[in-house]
Order: structure tokens, then C-alpha cells, then sequence
């Protein structure tokens, strides 16, 4: 399993994923899902990837080698993109190849083959946009109305974002919400695990401000999680006990 | 959608079950879906059903008209089950017959047919007791470790459960942190929605102690999920920002 989330606020983008994949819980290993392309000054994007990992791979290298366009013949990359909307296609179009591409064996032989994606950042000329891509290579947009999107295990951590995101918010704030929903997410599943990735992509910086590897042991993780689970507990001790009174006596 | 927790501390049993049922989003309605079988001083049990709403009727109609018992030729009802695990048994005869009974139709249609139901209570002689049945009659139990179980929609409300529930908590703690369960399901998916009905069983009393409904503008529930809301609130702000160094400048 796999939790990725990206959340863009008026501040900027920030992206996060754990690095736990399995076949299986006896087949358990760690890959990097969050990938950061930059060109200072005139681009900066992130990708971040859920489901078959060999799907995912084959995506990204299909992005790397990029796409030969019908009409002039020249080969199109996240780095030739003159738009996030023109690089979201390229990334549709890389994941519903790669999943085209081993779909008949995979479903004959029972195995998962979806990938989705979360795909954002910023180029010249235009705001930051996050984008999740599904595997038929289809894509929805983060709104203002929508400062968040998940992709893989994105239920246990919901709430927290639902709660809290706000468009206004400090871009490291945005942060910290996105490492308390993966303290619930890792609490609540095994398969969700760190060390996390993350990214921070300030609006029209065009450069990667910040990328930096959690660790499980990392002081200021292990402090907030300490910290959120002690807030939680006061919180509801906090709370007077229900009223309700009984049945009969 | 339906979301159901029940949980067993060492004070007794707590079982919450939302109301609402959808066949489409465009089409809601409102089902009890909690249901309590009381013979003071005897025995107190309480079931609720997540999954296809027929099947789960079915089950229980299943339950009221008993099985009848090929040994002994009598009606075994839950009234008459002897021990929690037989009686247990019997709900996963239900479950199972109902099921069995329009799978082949409803597999052809591609419509779920699955039910799963929780089923606790106390007999009396023996211990409370809570069990997890699935579609195909088989069950799991509560026990020592794992203090509480859920089916249906389960996965946002199960962070603060995980976090907070100890088998040695006041009942109507328990009861409470149900409640914050069920506000962070509500949340995050309409398909869940009050009102909520709730039962206390507790343990050695042989009655239901409390059976209650909750309507979603009830001043207790309402203050409860304004307070945990405004608690969550501060206790991110009360968290400092990631300190982690800018990757470059």
C-alpha cells in the first residue's frame, strides 16, 4: 500500500509520500514514489505515484523518454510542457500507456494493475496546480474549493485535512497537517510506513524550496506525533461524558 | 454507506450504528440499523448490519423465526442460545442463509450482496462478549488487545479508536470517543449520516442500561463535535511548524 497527499494552498504546494511498498505482508521493501523535476526559474514539479509498482515505474520512465507528437514530430517531456495542463496530459497519457501496456496479463493473472498519480507544481507564466491522475490517464484539478488530494490508503488520514486545510494557511503549516494525517495513516495501517518524502514548492519561486526525507526516528516527527496523540487524549478528556440518561432504573 | 463501531472495555459493551442507507447517492433513505434483545437479568444483546440493506433484513427476519436445531428439532432463537458463541453461531447461520439465498441472482445483476454484522450483548453465566460476522457466517471476537470493532465505512473513524480506547475506560467514555468516531465518518463521507442510535450494555446488569437516539442537532452531539473540532484546531496550532532547512538559497 502506499499513502500519498498534495496540498496547495494560496502559499504554495506541498507533497508528501511514504516509501513502503508490498506483495504481500511478507514482501515488504522501500521505494522512492516522490520524484521532483526542476528547472530553476522556469519550472518546478513533483510526482508522486500509488498502486502496481511496476505500472508506476514504467510510467515514469515513459515520462523520462518522453512522448513523439503526431503533429510535429518533436518529443514532448514534463520539461518541453509550455503548460501544467499540457504536463498533466503527458502524465495521462504516460500512465494509461503503462497500464494498457500489462493490463490483459495482469487481470487474467488477478493482479491489481491501477496506478494513480498526484501531479503538481508550478511553470512560468501560470499559477501552481495539483492534479490527480487516474490509470485511464484521466485528471482532476485542485480547486479553490479543494486545497487537498490523495491518492492510495487516504481514508485515515482525511479527516485531519478536511478539518484543518484552509487556502490562507502558512505553506508550513499546510506541511505539518499533511505529517499529522500520515501519523494517522501509519497508526491505522502497517502497510503505510516511513521514512517519508516531501516536497515544498513555493508559489512563483520556481525552484524546489525544500526536499527532505523523514526518518521514523527524525526528533521533530517523532515530537509531533508524541504531541498530536497527547492532544487527542486531552481532548476528549476534555469533553464531558454523555448526558444520556438510562433507559429506566 | 453505513458505518457501525462497537466497543468492549471492561465495563461493558457501547454499540453505535448510523441510519442512513443509499441505493445510488440519489437515493437515501433512513433504517435503524441497531437493534437490542433484552430478558432482564437473563440476558441483553445487540446487533447492527452494514452492507446490502435486503440481505441484512432478511438475516434478521432469519433470527426472529429461529433455526431449528437437527439434533433436538427445536427453534433455536438468540432467546434461547445458551452461551454468546452459540449465539453468535446462529447469527452467522443468518447472515450466511440470507446471502446464499440471492448471491447467484445478484452476482449476474453486479450488485454487492455482502453483509457483515456486529453482534455482542451478555448472557448470563459468562462474560460480555463482542463478534465481527462476516457474509459468509464466520466471526472473529473482541478481545484483550483489541477493544473495539467496526464494519462498513470504517477507516476514518478508526485513527482516534486506535489512539485513545483502553479496556479499562469509564463506559461512557467509550460511548464518547464512539461519538468522535462517528463525527469523523460523517465528515468525511455523506453516505453516513444521523441520526445515530446507540446502546450501553453494561456488564453484569443482564439489561441494556441505555438505548438512545441521536439527532444530528442534538445539543450534546452538536457541542461534542464543535468542541473536538476546535480541540483538533489548537492542537496543530499548539504544534510548532517543520523546521527542516530550505534545500537551498
Amino acid at each position: 500500500m502506499t499513502y500519498c497527499a498534495g496540498i496547495l494552498v494560496d502559499q504554495g504546494l506541498v507533497m508528501i509520500a511514504d516509501t513502503r511498498t508490498n506483495a504481500g505482508v511478507d514482501n515488504i521493501s522501500q521505494y522512492r514514489k516522490l520524484h521532483v523535476l526542476e528547472e530553476a526559474g522556469e519550472r518546478a514539479l513533483a510526482i508522486c505515484t500509488a498502486g502496481n509498482l511496476s505500472v508506476s515505474q514504467a510510467a515514469l520512465s515513459l515520462l523520462n523518454e518522453g512522448r513523439i507528437s503526431a503533429a510535429t514530430g518533436d518529443v514532448e517531456t514534463l520539461s518541453s510542457a509550455p503548460t501544467m495542463f499540457r504536463a498533466a496530459q503527458l502524465v495521462g497519457w504516460a500512465v494509461r500507456t503503462a497500464v494498457e501496456e500489462v493490463r490483459p496479463a495482469l487481470e487474467e493473472a488477478g493482479v491489481e494493475y491501477r496506478t494513480t498519480v498526484l501531479f503538481g507544481g508550478q511553470i512560468a507564466g501560470e499559477p501552481p496546480a495539483l492534479y490527480l491522475v487516474y490509470s485511464q490517464g484521466n485528471f482532476i484539478q485542485c480547486s479553490d474549493d479543494t486545497h487537498f488530494l490523495q491518492i492510495g490508503e487516504h481514508k485515515y488520514g482525511k479527516p485531519i485535512l478536511d478539518r484543518a486545510i484552509t487556502g490562507d494557511m502558512d505553506l508550513y503549516d499546510a506541511l505539518k497537517l499533511g505529517l499529522i494525517s500520515f501519523d494517522s495513516t501509519m497508526r491505522s495501517n502497517l502497510s503505510v510506513g516511513a521514512p517519508l518524502d516531501l516536497c515544498v514548492i513555493r508559489k512563483d519561486a520556481l525552484r524546489v524550496e525544500l526536499k527532505h526525507r523523514v526518518e521514523a526516528d527524525e526528533p521533530y516527527f517523532h515530537n509531533l506525533r508524541e504531541r498530536w496523540s497527547s492532544a487527542l487524549r486531552q481532548a476528549h478528556l476534555d469533553i464531558e461524558r454523555p448526558p444520556y440518561a438510562p433507559t429506566r432504573d
